[in-house]
């Protein structure tokens, strides 16, 4: 029987797929079929890790020239939370009042299905020798650790001496109205970990003890009100956000030993991790001086900051965007990480798809409106990129 | 078979018998059995109330007539911890080098034996008929919660129709040698709970969170680095220390919703808990201003700051404590609180006992010498309050 190749209709078969991270579900075999159907070539590495579930990943390609378009992207979605609190239950794919509803609505199994649809679209209309190549690289470890998913299946291609000349990764971009927003690049993320070290005793006593506390708050203030930075041509300022500090001392009465806090910085391309781990080093220690014991802890950071340079690749894009929504994207970097800053390694990544409102939410939706501008704006990507 | 009465064989026998709050383990028992050899009225009520365990307790008393001097203390004891880890069994009452070892050796098992060895000698001397009354106090719930101990007690006095004229509490007050250090009075405790409301939120999207982190550093700052008063004749100055600031959040990219924070207050006489509790929150209002969302919730204190202002009688047990060692005791209100908060509503109370070096740690231990020369300030604090 022949699947309905509909944005839509695409996008329901992959919501009914439960591919709650680690499991496939069945989302990556509908895909390999429907690109197997189209003429891709298809495979299905599993990558493992000791201490972390395998996972299925999925490689197509169709063409053997350049210029290489790779759509990227991931079927695994986040759990569903409680399921009772759903309109429409998470794996159902119902469709009321225009809205499309189930998990990964918009993150992203319907950004897969726009891609999809509008890829075989273009091959039914083109033929295979189109002159170039389109790829499809999707993985099932996005919403998870991201051990083997991406990261692997980039390795795995680069082995096979895949080279890609532009990645579009269909991850939803748009605050609340398609085509509002196109992603160019992305913040870096380090994390430290903070620990100032005093001395336990009683708080009648306090100067037979030392009371990490206040040292806590000289440094923790320090980091927390001086800016890092304001902002590059296309980044926001740097952010630094303290998520806890903790000390868990049950007792009224005593003065604890030591007290720890954690916090996580989002950082422009004015800094590697390594300077700016060197930089919040150098403020502690000022903050510091002879007066508090501290030990800083940073976590290593794949996530360093990235740029896609606005360039021909990025208009094209935009314009195809400008054509069906009426709409001039911004050229954005804000936001939590995503896959693109393991693609960058690979070729120059751009990431456009849906409107994340609803993403991770309960009662994920999409306009069904939505699903099939997407999938033509896709659509005007691929004829001016192979046009060109 | 007769007991023998020397400090040294009381304080082994009380410390032979394991009163870990909340047992009596006998120790109340010998308390009662060597007064009322002596002559003393001895009852012995017992408090309960609903959720704490049942305390026994003692009051003893001679002589029916004023002025009438009160021993006041307790026979409970912390538990010996690791009871590997000391030198000696901690109920053994061992002696060795001049030092008798064990659970209670200075708190305040040893403080209780040097009363009780003055109170009976100076009874054998003087007869029952002194002109006074010495009474003893004693309660089995210091080292507890201290509810069914020496509150209910002195109202159970009172109730009796009890009237001290003076009392002196035997607990550890010296912090090195005997005769440093006489405790006139306490600083009063307030603790206080501080919450700073957020919201949750993704650190990659600050502005659409609220970050409650900052306020707490803020807030915090403000209470931790301001000085609450510069001290008085009397006191040291207020303290204020932060014992514990938890977020409890286990996610590095999560903004958390709250933060909290416990303080304790040790005030001096210049302060109520209500007058410190005010002034804390103008402070905590003045440093939030529109910015910080904050709720502060005071813990009701029974440990409100007290002073026995230093008169004949202080200077009475002063000169016994000149006489037997050559130095001035300091007249101090330093240190944590005892039940001292509670009596100074029933008579003016004084505090003096043996050196707290080792109290509540492994190898507790007092001198034998120690013993005895404290036995003979008590009684040279006996002899001068009844010549008077
Ligand atoms: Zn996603
Ligand atoms: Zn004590």
């Amino acid at each position: 029987m022949p699947t309905d190749l509909a944005p839509l209709a695409l996008a329901q078969a992959l919501i009914r797929c439960p591919s709650v991270t680690p499991a496939e579900g069945g989302a990556l075999d509908l895909l390999q079929r429907v690109l197997e159907e189209a003429g891709f070539r298809v495979e299905r590495p599993v990558f493992s890790e000791p201490g972390t579930p395998d996972i299925e990943n999925l490689y197509a390609r169709i063409g053997s020239g350049a210029p290489y378009l790779l759509f990227a992207g991931h079927t695994d979605v986040v759990p569903p939370g409680a399921v009772e609190a759903w309109r429409h239950g998470p794996f159902a794919g119902s469709v009321e009042d225009g809205l499309l509803y189930g998990r990964g609505a918009v993150d992203m199994k319907g950004g897969i299905a726009c891609m999809l649809a509008s890829a075989l679209d273009f091959v039914r209309r083109d033929g295979p020798d189109f002159g170039g190549s389109i790829g499809f690289l999707i993985t099932g470890d996005e919403e998870g650790p991201a051990i083997n998913g991406t990261v692997k299946l980039l390795d795995w291609a680069r082995a096979r001496g895949e080279r890609f000349d532009h990645c579009l990764l269909g991850e939803p971009t748009n605050p609340s109205r398609l085509g509002e927003m196109i992603k160019i690049g992305r913040r870096g993320s380090l994390t430290g970990k903070l620990t100032v070290h005093g001395r336990q005793g009683h708080v009648a006593y306090p100067h037979r003890a030392e009371n990490p506390i206040p040292g806590m708050l000289r440094l923790a203030s320090a980091l927390a009100t001086e800016p890092l930075d304001g902002g590059t041509a296309h980044f926001d300022a740097s952010n630094l956000e303290f998520t806890t500090i903790d000390v868990g001392n049950p007792a009224t009465n005593v003065i604890p030993a030591d007290a720890r806090a954690v916090f996580n910085i989002r950082f422009n391309e004015g800094w590697s991790a390594e300077t700016l781990g060197a930089e919040i080093r150098r403020r502690l220690e000022r903050a510091a001086g002879n007066a508090v014991r501290f030990s800083l802890d940073l976590q290593p950071s794949n996530a360093p900051a990235f740029l896609t340079r606005p360039d021909a690749f990025v208009d094209l894009v935009a314009e195809a965007i400008r054509a069906e929504t009426g709409l001039t994207p911004k050229l954005s970097t804000t936001g939590g990480t995503s896959d693109a800053r393991f693609i960058k390694d690979a070729c120059p990544v751009i990431e456009f798809g849906l409107v994340g409102e609803t993403m991770h939410q309960t009662d994920e939706c999409v306009a069904v409106a939505d699903l099939e501008r997407l999938t033509a704006i896709y659509g005007r990507v691929l004829d001016a990129y192979f046009a060109a």
